[in-house]
């Protein structure tokens, strides 16, 4: 089914203690898509300058990502820059050059407006409104955003949160949009403003899904030995989530559950390699073999006399 | 099967943003004994004061806390004095006084001594040492340690390691310990030292068993609301663990995944009051249907076409 997604396409210009990589391709639509393509083609709304690196974008064209949706615009394309501490768990944003993004007014082409899953990007929670206003009768609507917005633009925000269904931040952005320390406490706090599920990232320590009525699934995160950059992870989670729900078609708890396992296999992946790198080189049989292997990484047997009621 | 703890006997003054409680009972011995007397009897190896309010735990001896082991010294009981954060993620020790801790020398009664389970709470590796030297062939011993060991008594430590089954004990300690910031990769540099088994503690995002060959368990911290007091968490998981193993005298496996989910059940109830009063009000029925709740909170299906080998 048609999958959506509008964001950002940036060149990031990243430091770690592995390495570094200059101008590469990323931004949140370009993580989402190169991960949710492994699972459903994707749509991409977007701005790049005239200095973009387009072809660097298309292998990825021809694994079901769309990009007729990605505007050319006259000047230079978004850039970021950034340094991660020695264990990854930090990052400095060493320079951020809007370019063309500063003016950038997401204009959905006529055959993508009946997307049925729909992914927006953090950019402006104005911008991702307009998105809204532009599509018909999505099926599901999931959402992402930043501590700028949050601090900046909290009363359009707010009003943004009323029209989607799954907010997916991480624990920081959900302490700060609540007010509250505790991420289950935050997640009730969300889910009492629109959304009818909340997905709250924890880096190196997994996602949780939150529904009403207080039910709760904790995914891990996958355990790798070898780490090299955190970059886009986050998108690429929403990537994973995303495609599986739009490959499926099924709302249900049950999906909902597998979908958060994509998320995390498709986070995994993009940490493995700088930029999306790590995506050029895996095919369904390396996205099926590692999802089915959180279900070994979590899965206990509860068939024995331990686990039974003390009545039974 | 008998299991025997050997640590510290405390008085814990703490200050958290909720309250703060003064010269509670507390101490790694007590923690670990309180939790795991839900699960299967205890014998407690420790020193305490003659100002300790034995009175105190006397409702744990009737649930099977067996405290002969616990001595009597002339002089004041172990104290430790600290305070956390807003968040609670950090403490800071305002104050430790040994008292009679100071000149503990684990004396192991010779109805112990064939304890088949046993846990070295964390003491000076070198007490720790001397309790492995005073008893029979135990099928399985665990033992925890802090920073304060790792960096002044590294090569004890490390000797240690050579006589234990399972080292348990936080990220942070698992990273001093080998050197190395991944938890994997220290996991297996101390696999490679002695122990067959590694539980890493994660506080609030739960808890990783890593065996040789790679093979990993992750079981998440329990979705609490409500967090009191941290003080004892690690030490009632150790507890929740070994109780379990002791019970069931299974080291299969599929057992040690259920021992950490009956570790990170302990877990979980000491971090909702202070000291170990929530231990107090709740039995068997609780305990079960906690762990239970753990299988809900982690379990996805795995049977549809998405997880299924490409070739299948």
């Amino acid at each position: 089914m048609s999958l959506l997604v509008v964001g950002s396409v940036a060149l990031d210009t990243v430091q770690t203690p592995f390495g570094e990589v200059a101008d590469a391709i990323g931004g949140s639509a370009v993580f989402f898509s190169c991960a949710a393509c492994l699972l459903n083609p994707v749509q991409v709304v977007g701005v790049i300058g005239d200095d973009y690196p387009v072809k660097a974008l298309e292998s990825f064209a021809s694994r079901g990502v769309d990009l007729e949706g990605v505007e050319r615009a006259s000047g230079e394309s978004f850039r970021w820059k950034g340094k991660y501490s020695y264990d990854l768990q930090n990052r400095e944003t060493l320079e951020t050059r809007l370019g063309v993004f500063a003016q950038f007014q997401p204009k959905i082409p006529a055959r993508y407006r009946k997307a049925e899953w729909v992914f927006l990007g953090n950019i402006d929670p104005e911008l991702q409104l307009s998105v809204l206003d532009q599509i018909k009768r999505p099926r599901l609507v999931a959402c992402d955003t930043m501590n700028y917005w949050i601090h900046g633009k909290r009363d359009v925000l707010l009003e943004l949160l009323r029209h989607i269904d799954v907010l997916m931040v991480n624990d920081a952005e959900a302490r700060e949009l609540s007010g509250d320390w505790n991420i289950y406490r935050a997640a009730r706090w969300i889910l009492e403003r629109g959304p009818t599920r909340v997905v709250i990232k924890q880096g190196v320590y997994g996602a949780v899904l939150v529904e009403p009525g207080n039910r709760i699934f904790y995914v891990p995160a996958y355990p790798l030995e070898d780490v090299f950059d955190p970059t886009g992870a986050g998108d690429a989670f929403a990537g994973g989530f995303m495609g599986h729900l739009a490959r499926s078609g099924d709302l249900s708890p049950a999906n909902l559950r597998r979908a958060m396992v994509f998320g995390a296999t498709m986070g995994s992946f993009a940490v493995e390699d700088f930029s999306i790198n790590r995506f050029a080189k895996i095919g369904p049989a390396e996205v099926t073999a590692r999802a089915r292997a959180f279900f070994e990484l979590v899965h206990f047997d509860t068939g024995t006399e331990h686990f039974a009621h003390p009545q039974s």
